[in-house]
């Protein structure tokens, strides 16, 4: 708690509630007796509605979390011996305590990035360095959408990556633990930054976005893969996982109450309708900063999903933090100066947004 | 679903709902914002609640699943070279799809056991062959209780084996999915089947009894150690396993709402009422089989907790399986004749026990 | 060192010295320089070597030892989630320390067999079990020849055991640390027993049978493949293994030394003199305790490969062990008796094996 | 081959064909019988031989290759959850297609180092980040000695490096694949870059400085441990080891035959001998490269081992490529340069050093 007399939301978008539609399904789903182990009609009402969303064919695998949705999908893609191309502040690299590589055998190679985007360049610096069997490259280009540092790929760039990644063999994945923030903010719906573009699988995120836990894979369909390497990419990945998620612990016992949340989300708009909020918040408070704060307190990053990054005073950010607590973004600090992450959620009220900014004020 | 109209219960204690009163726990936990990744008030209330029922220095944690509790209990007791001494039909060796091998790195050792129990020369078995390089000893004794055979251990039984697993070294684990239906069956208090008999750690389960999703490691008080090799383990794995959770892709981000499952039962005496139903329902059933069945159909198992094990003709098997489905225990069949599993879970009623009943003689 | 002057080689036939002619094969490469990692032309003739053994297309890949063999077959055809069907008592599952498991990520599924043998019904009692998520099924069955209890599988029971095999969709992969022991036994020769029954992959032994160091995966050629799918695994197989190899540390810089080793062995007939030498010195011994030993010291295995089972009293072989160490197979003792392997190698003498029955004798 | 009418050693010091005295020593030890996996007489002096040189209680554990040695020790020395510290081009990083992080579970942490030489800083960065379950952290720092750039920490520099690790924590390996030529380089013993200054365990490398095959792993003595905790790392290491060893397959059945060549190299000078020889042929080399070279042939990296690193032009570097081949340097290029590696080993001699350099002009 802080002295707001509320938890400000401002760490994490993982500190929000889930949403009281999400809570009401899962209650819902508590109907007496279900075959255990997605066996029942919840899961199998929500491979409907993902076919609804990414077309015909499109299948769902609920999961526990984003570590394990992560974890499935690459390894669903990739052979013993492959590895995981991704941008250096990927969370897969840097916040999974090393889950691909301890749980999957993955190796991660990694390229910096800008503002947590990958370049076509970074993909097709990989021409020609397969099959060294010294060497690990890449079998599955992995994206975040939106970005670690609150930034979104546009339909076209994803086009490109994903083109230039199965140009080399490579399937496609995307971490979309806040893919709906990216939708919301491109006005678009999840097909476009998915499976139109070509994308063959993601980890479709509930958790941050109003759920409670449980995520899914969503493998993209086969017939509708840009290539014929992706379409068997995902025939095998649809095959494999079943028996991938089961020994990754990634099985719950009573699915029903996963799938439930996932079809509360993505069965209609909630997911847009809590992205959209979480992202109104997060331009409410980059305006304020930039009212606020001249130089001493200045945006870092674009902010185009839900996360503000700033560069402030150490002193400046270690006093709001003891008011209202946040994360330091690793990499962005000077002797003097520390680049803050601030989340907002879909429950983050414009009551706590200009609360947290009087509370910078006070502090500067 | 069923001629009966609902789906009876019988396939798994797993196709029963949460518990209403663990459900309102969860909704209560849905209240503003929380610190993620276990920081939160309900987290911290849990170890409370531990420490109130196993003893003080007792600490808990949340995972997803019973694959994940089996395989981070485990692991932290166990070196990278270590295996696991379990009866041939542990879960962990039979239902887990390998988990303990490939997530975990550990080889399992069985002993055939009887009635899903293993007996102390069981482990005594192991005395004189540690140290060799070239085959796996156990490092850690993985009991089931109750087991998956129905059967319960005696306080007396698990002392005996205890005792002789620590003197070889090894540390104790207890998967305890259906400890509560272990301690309603012996009419004690958890601890007394557990920390107070020397147990080290133990995979609490709580969705088969009456939750939504979740389960806990439990790591007993190194101070109450009856070895000082067992304290060790105990402090080991109690600063191992927020690592190893982590990377096993088993540390919830909204953890509140797995803590306060676990609140809603081990709190107070929901865990025991439910067991207690769920035992009760499957004596009832028994007693109907009794009744009913002669030399045709008769049980296979002591019935001590909530599963009753019968024997019967593969055609009345396979004829009442089509009006309420339910497993074949493998191993168990003979050309004409199979083992079935029939398992009870809190929410089982009279009416469908006694449903099943009738509708078993009409097939016989 | 014994009170024979010499250290009697039955304890193992990994005991022996390398045959001279291996020795000097490796001289013989010595010469210059040579590209490393498997680009030289020893390597090269290898793959001709295999071919003309096998059969054209054959591939074989030079390891360290047996247990990079074993691992590097099983994961080169099985998938993340697969099992390895073998016998109780087979290397990889007793003797490699979880090898299999923590390396591969494999679950070893295990039949008794009858002095290491399968039958095809055990192969067969898979039928109906694949594909349930929560168990592991076989992907591979790993069949021992000669066996660890130094039986010979026959030509005949070895075709039986491939069929049902891949009728079941299984891979066959043969652990042939002694398959040039089996093949002199039944006077065959190395594909008869192999390729020619349909065999996919194969761990050719040459340790145990006058090499320095140094086996090689042999895949068998994809175009001679009894089945559809073992034409696929046998080719996913070959692409694999040179990157599987590498990761799992079993690729020699300098590969021409294993490789000259192997030549040396498997170009001309050293393979079968050292074989045919070792068995002949297991009758020899069998010979001598059929004489000596009445009830008191009897063959407790058949005798086919360079290995002679024996169950005597544990107070004769503890007096014996003193003077001529040997191992005793664990499960065959008693509380009085004991069974002991006595093992011969292709450099096992007449005056040793006399020796050692006098010793023998003396100790009765 | 290549026109030289020999093939010319400037790819790799592993083409280099091994050294005639541990060829001998190799045919020496093929003396008779010998206890297989390590209990033979070869592998005791070797123990001898490593507390000679590097202190009493030092324990040498032979392997088969540098993967295995440097996979083994980093797994010693490394919680399940560790992670190693390494500059960015570390064999183990980068040519080992992913080995620490699939066998061993290991994640790689690296910092770009400067001509291979990681620095103070890169250790102290790490003060402060330990702990955090989200993110690996450093168990481990693992110097490579001499560099993959061929040059060599002086020995002020590894006493730094390895006082900063300890302080924070981590053990300090050293990968010494060539530690000889660092040590001739620096006109010291082993032990002066390695025990002296607190150094726990290295990867000693026999392959590239005369071997046929074979390396060990060498974990220094407890009791000379400069801190409690190295002395606890080194303990469990020695003790992990066996175990760790036989199940990555680096256990050889015939360990004589690798113990032997150890013998030969550092029972006496050999080890130095080479050293010197490759070193000097690098520096006649570069010698050469230097009055031939002017602006268009440069050395790009100290030359301080037995590599030498040049950029050139793309056009000379293929056409010289064409007679002698050659790698280049991932990273050093640019679009109209290479950087290349040229490679000396102990067997370079000074003709093919001179016929090289006629070969480069030739090219120009």
């Amino acid at each position: 708690m802080s002295d707001f007399g509320f938890l400000p939301p401002f760490g994490s978008d993982n500190y929000a509630p889930a949403h009281p539609e999400v809570l009401a399904a899962v209650g819902a789903a508590n109907d007496g007796f279900a075959v255990a182990y997605g066996d029942d009609p919840w899961t199998a009402r929500l491979d409907d509605c993902v076919a609804a969303l990414f077309g015909p064919g499109t299948r769902a695998f609920p999961v526990f979390n984003g570590t394990g949705a992560n974890v499935i999908s690459l390894m669903a893609v990739a052979p013993r011996w492959g590895g995981v191309l991704a941008a250096a502040d990927a969370h897969a690299h840097t916040d999974e305590n090393g889950a691909p590589e301890r749980i999957g055998g993955l190796k991660m190679l990694t390229a910096p990035g800008s503002d947590g985007r990958l370049a076509v360049a970074d993909v097709e610096a990989w021409a020609g360095r397969f099959g060294d069997v010294h060497r690990t490259s890449p079998a599955v280009l992995s994206l975040t959408q939106s970005t670690e540092l609150g930034t979104v790929y546009r339909v076209a760039q994803l086009r490109e990556l994903t083109e230039a990644a199965h140009k080399l063999g490579m399937a496609v994945h995307i971490d979309g633990a806040r893919l709906a923030n990216a939708a919301a903010f491109l006005n678009v719906g999840l097909a476009e930054i998915t499976s139109e573009v070509g994308v063959d699988l993601i980890s479709l995120g509930a958790a941050k976005n109003g759920g409670l836990l449980g995520e899914a894979v969503v493998v993209m369909p086969p017939d509708a893969a840009p290539t014929e390497a992706a379409a068997d990419a995902r025939r095998l990945a649809a095959e494999s996982i079943p028996f991938l998620r089961k020994y990754t612990g990634q099985l719950a016992s009573k699915q029903r109450f996963i799938a439930a949340q996932l079809l509360a989300l993505f069965g209609g708009d909630l997911w847009l309708r809590n992205a959209v909020a979480a992202n109104a918040a997060a331009q409410r408070l980059r305006a304020g900063v930039m009212t606020l704060g001249g130089e001493v307190v200045r945006p870092s990053r674009p902010t185009e999903a839900n996360a503000v990054f700033v560069t402030l005073p150490r002193t400046v950010a270690d006093a709001l933090r003891t008011r209202a607590p946040f994360y330091d973004w690793a990499g962005g600090e000077t002797p003097d100066r520390v680049e803050a992450r601030w989340m907002c959620s879909w429950a983050t009220t414009d009551a706590q947004v200009d609360g947290f900014l009087a509370a910078l004020a006070d502090c500067l």
